[in-house]
């Protein structure tokens, strides 16, 4: 892991109990600080204060809004005039409209640092947090307001060591290129990915029986939360407008060249290009697990009998994937684990007589 | 491991050498069938050939075209001319054009059975062919003519007993259904995903320095072959061609309506419903479960231990999810049982000292 930059501290109040809010507060408490989360859903709250297994701070030095970009002022007001001393960080996916909100509070905007991790989940809730959900990935932080005022050092200095002990890579840019750049690569696919989906109501069940990992891979962000993603492109649907006319001039180019195979192999090409576009490292690195493919009766105890080989063999499981159709007898566990750990257990399960294959 | 239909045969051509029909190759010799692989490229047919450890047989009993689907039937004529007895079948992704071209010879048509196999891997060749890579798998097959005419049984029992015994699941289905069915879950993406890509190139590269998992995940086809796509989509444009006006549609009215947070939140709503229609671990089957969160420690042993418990209190365990990593002193469970199941378990796991949470 990279070295942590910044100034640390001790303590720190999370307010939202969501996949991001959660996760950082699961990172910190694994590093020693004081976590105390709240939300206004107490059954969340509960639950991610549980996961924290730490003690709070009534005074913390650092206060972060884990909430959608239009809640943020109102719960900075509210905040400052308890803990004037603190250190305001939010984390929402648009940057322009906290910062314009909050410079009208000219005394105290110096006291806030508007940030973005670059990371998420389609799956939101403090039961899909994670404390190695930030490694690897890149992390804005907006330092200056559009007017050209600064933000406190002594906040952009805890900020810069929060970010970087969770292992994730400090990039200070300004909130309008921000907003620009997350429009073409997080936007802009979520829209995509939702239309997408969108189309599947018009089909039969059993076309969808068909469904391969194509249609999973580009439909996964399609199940995420409409209300975080309603704000989020309401927040910034100047930047997305012109993105989205683009698109919708290709498509029709394609519509009235689908029968021309050259045109459709050009759009295929430049699909090519564009993939070839996006930067390996810094969007966030792969986890390096093996991954071992386990056909299994589809039948219940099935499952559990594995994880007592995996006992057995003193592997341990870092996550799995399970498919199984209707109608099938046999499915298919992939296990992620270490490498060695997968050899391991290829050979266990092996000598055991489990239908196991090669890690991956 | 499911049991074996149809009738067992003991040689095989298989022409084409790429991904799938290698991979077919190595299954069929790893159950004793005598397999011969021919290509146009004889650099990937020698390294086929030797993949497969095995004899050939000069007058082989099943004939197997793993090439385009503008390429078949003129294959067809040449093969059946030198082997009128042998069963002859294609696995091409679009199947009206091969069975309307291959019905044009009467006398033969009965013996061609047009199938596709529902797998692949984004990386071609036989260096990437797996002998597993249809465990698990739909495999389509189409035993009829659109003018009613039947293939002949004996063909059909050799294409039965080869997609069960490399452990897919056969479906019967006509060659237009199949057609208008991955025109909707493999084509319709697949453009999607290229047209998404081709938008990247309007970015600056720092832009793209932000892409997260998001974008990946929804372009990660768009680096499929150019040659393979441009004959897929080209040999059935009729079918893409409606859904891609719906899509069409649906973008025009978003455009209009970007402003409106209630019409972009019944976008991303409809996304919802579509993401979720797709079976399996992420689609819609897991959704008639309630999960159960569980707090464990994070070492080896506790997942044995924890369906130890399920085991006890009789619950059926239909899919889990593992939340943890290596900072982390606990780990999070995420159980998927009947709703009845999941209040029986959770009851069971309390008295028993875990830190278990309510089912949602």
């Amino acid at each position: 892991m990279a070295k942590s930059e910044g100034k640390g501290f001790a303590s720190i109040r999370i307010i939202g109990s969501g996949l991001i809010g959660t996760s950082i507060g699961l990172a910190l408490a694994a590093r020693g600080v004081k976590v105390e989360m709240l939300d206004r859903d107490r059954l969340a709250q509960n639950l991610a204060q549980d996961l924290m297994a730490t003690s709070k701070s009534d005074n913390p030095e650092v206060i972060l809004f884990a909430v959608p970009a239009s809640a943020i002022s109102e719960l900075f007001v509210a905040e400052y005039k308890l803990n004037p001393e603190s250190k305001f960080i939010d984390i929402a996916s648009v940057k322009t409209k906290p910062q314009v909100e909050i410079s009208k509070f000219s005394g105290a905007a110096s006291r806030f640092l508007a940030t973005h991790p670059m990371a998420g989940r389609e799956v939101g809730g403090a039961t899909s947090a994670r404390a190695d959900l930030f490694e690897g990935r890149s992390w804005i932080y907006c330092p200056e307001y559009s007017d050209g005022a600064k933000v406190d050092p002594d906040v952009v200095e805890a900020a810069l060591w929060l970010i970087t002990s969770l292992g994730a890579s400090p990039i200070s840019m300004n909130a309008s290129d921000h907003d620009s750049a997350v429009a073409l690569v997080s936007h802009l696919p979520q829209i995509v990915s939702s239309l997408l989906a969108g189309q599947l109501s018009n089909g039969k069940a059993s076309d969808l029986e068909l469904a391969g990992a194509g249609l999973r891979d580009t439909t996964r962000i399609a199940a995420s939360d409409r209300a975080l993603w309603q704000e989020i492109i309401a927040s910034n649907s100047s930047q997305i407008l012109p993105l989205l006319i683009n698109l919708q001039n290709d498509l029709a180019s394609l519509i009235s060249k689908i029968d021309d195979p050259e045109e459709v192999g050009a759009m295929i090409a430049k699909g090519n290009q564009g993939r070839a576009l996006i930067p390996g490292k810094h969007g966030g690195k792969a986890r390096e697990y093996s991954l071992l493919p386990v056909v299994i009766e589809d039948k219940p105890g099935q499952l559990a009998a594995l994880f007592d080989e995996c006992a057995k063999a003193k592997v341990n499981v870092e996550d799995l994937t399970i498919e199984h159709s209707p109608g099938q007898f046999t499915g298919l566990i992939t296990l992620a684990l270490s490498a060695n750990d997968a050899d391991v257990l290829q050979k266990h399960l092996e000598k055991s007589g489990w239908n196991v294959h090669s890690p991956r």
